[in-house]
């Protein structure tokens, strides 16, 4: 492939360190792009996005604030990135020719761009029946959040009673199915009365509640858990990791997959957890990861979860955007519960 | 043994929700109780208490709230209770016979009693040459805590960051000192200059600091851990266990034995932690423990911990009060930082 395109590409122009970044803190500029691979140096990859992850933790990166995922700030005037699908259309690197798709854990968020193929780039089988998509969601970090937070540090058992918040996103979906797969008893919540139908009627919970309508979070949790919680999958974090506190049983085990009730204040303007001294009378294990961190289980997790999907045993839900320049819609999405399961833009068909 | 003795025995007044219990909760009273083994039931003892374990959890049984420790209230007129040493000195149980030595767990806080010996009563061995009171305190629940939240839950490591917090008290001596038997590096807080030389001299912690002189912990903090804190062994909660989150590295553990600083209140006007959101980006595990669930290590500890006090490689430090008159005040000495080591009443010589 040959000739120069034009490009759109979003990039940081100032930080928000409240609140959700607006047309005032993320731009989209149009930039030319040769696709002549001559033009690129060496150990290098011209790529088409085909599709681009739009995952809440983004947002941490455009606060100008060091905040508590630690992840380094995005630049002023820099291309924000995300983990993306993407086609290659020219190489300089052996490894790859044009063709190839490849998943790239930190690409631009542009429609073309440059990238050094020493990045940690997955090729994606040619002879796989998924749809694309699917390895940014079942297949992809979601999944694999999901996984790690119930298989690897929830020690779910059959009827432990377990509690997933955010449990209609990306990652919330995942997290009540693997755990019902595991034989426990599942509830979730979320911020609509059609996200709870979703929840109950796609991914099999045994019951959800809409938070948003609930005035007493004490009240809804005894009423869901008169048994108490085993295992909470932690989205949230702030006042539900609060009242979930005074439900826990004995050896109750809270993995911590985000906290996006707080990802938009700076950390002493966060609310306050004050019963964490419950944790020492129902001896409780709350345990922060990030997923990098477990990448030597990716292989364990995706036969799993190749193996449920194949088996028609695990529902993934997409909610697709189209086009470059719905990133600041979708993003926002994510902070208003107007999203539903894994959020996801289709760059170009 | 006959005769009538008058014992004293402290009993519960009115319910102290917030402060320090006082005279107004608490109060002396003296029975006769009768030293005829005829007079008491079968499977009972009559013992005369010879020390009493003081310690902050004691607090926690006289709210009248359930909070986060989650033990059984004391009812009002009843005796409080405390882990005890005691003297038999009649049985109706053939198991036990006059001038046996018992550990009980939860015995009144009184000069003699009848017990029932179905209690998880503890013979002490008479040929053991360790004074009677290190059974309440090395070898005894404060040593047991430390050696769990060190060595089960905190994987140290030679050169690990350690930090101790009510260092210079009975957990937290023996915290620091497991810690450096394993290697670490060990910094501890204590509320009084004097605790701080205690702390350094007494117990050869590498540094300590006095948290009630330090305007801003986050800069103490920042100056004892240069390199970040891989084990918080929390006996405190609050203010610094908020404090010690902004500094943890990655992976690191935080046991919790306790936090002491939060005893006095109810949970709603507890200090809210507000930066739990590190645990995710940190990766760090939190844990509460009671040693009640640890007791099938009981045996591997008390192994360890006794073959340290031979070699002279543990110093444990005891703070004695004289007479069951004390109870009060030596409760109290808890909560305002004024004792050292682990506190005992000395019932009687
Ligand atoms: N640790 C890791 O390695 C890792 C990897 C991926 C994701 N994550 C984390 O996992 C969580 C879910 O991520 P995701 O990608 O699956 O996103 P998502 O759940 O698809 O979207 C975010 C959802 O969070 C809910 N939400 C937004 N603001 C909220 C608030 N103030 N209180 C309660 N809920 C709120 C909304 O759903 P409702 O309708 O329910 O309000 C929204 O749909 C996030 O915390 C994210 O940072 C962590
Ligand atoms: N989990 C378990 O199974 C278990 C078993 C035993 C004990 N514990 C817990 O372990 C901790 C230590 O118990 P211990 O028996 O060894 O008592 P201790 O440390 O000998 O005495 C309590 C000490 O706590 C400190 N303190 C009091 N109020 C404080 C505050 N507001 N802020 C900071 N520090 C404060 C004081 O020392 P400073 O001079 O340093 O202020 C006081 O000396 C307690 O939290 C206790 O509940 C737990």
């Amino acid at each position: 492939m040959a000739g120069v395109v034009e490009s759109r590409e979003w990039h940081l122009t100032a930080y928000a360190p409240e609140g959700v970044p607006t047309s005032d803190h993320l731009k989209l500029r149009t930039v030319p792009l040769s696709l002549d691979v001559d033009s690129i140096p060496d150990h290098h990859l011209i790529v088409q996005n085909i599709f681009i992850s739009v995952d809440p933790y983004q947002r941490t990166l455009m606060s100008g604030l060091e905040d508590g995922l630690y992840f380094p700030q995005t630049k002023l005037n820099e291309v924000v990135s995300a983990t993306t699908i993407a086609r290659v259309i020219g190489s300089k690197d052996s490894s790859y020719r044009e063709g190839d798709i490849i998943l790239n854990p930190f690409g631009p968020i542009a429609e073309y761009c440059v990238i050094p193929s020493a990045l940690h780039l997955r090729k994606v089988d040619p002879a796989s029946e998924l749809p694309l998509q699917e390895y940014l969601s079942s297949l992809g970090l979601p999944g694999f959040a999901a996984w790690v937070g119930i298989e690897v540090l929830g020690d779910p058992k059959p009827g432990s009673n377990v509690f997933v918040s955010a449990a209609a996103g990306g990652v919330g979906m995942f997290a009540g199915q693997l755990a019902k797969l595991k034989g426990c008893r599942v509830i979730g919540s979320t911020g609509s009365d059609e996200k709870v139908k979703l929840i109950k009627e796609e991914f099999g919970y045994d019951d959800a509640f809409n938070y948003k309508t609930e005035t007493d979070l004490d009240a809804v949790l005894s009423k869901y858990f008169p048994n108490g919680i085993d295992i909470y999958f932690d989205n949230v974090g702030g006042e539900m990791l609060e009242a979930v506190l005074n439900h826990v049983n004995t050896h109750a085990r809270i993995p911590v997959c985000g906290m996006i009730s707080q990802y938009k204040k700076i950390w002493t303007e966060r609310q306050g957890v004050r019963n964490l001294l419950n944790m020492v009378g129902k001896e409780v294990r709350m345990e922060g990861f990030l997923v990098g961190s477990h990448l030597n289980r990716f292989g364990d997790f995706a036969k799993e979860m190749e193996s449920y999907i194949k088996e028609g045993k695990i529902s993934s839900k997409l909610k697709i955007y189209h086009g470059i320049e719905s990133y600041l819609e979708s993003l926002g999405s994510l902070f208003t519960s107007s999203n539903f399961g894994k959020v996801i833009i289709e760059v170009k068909k």
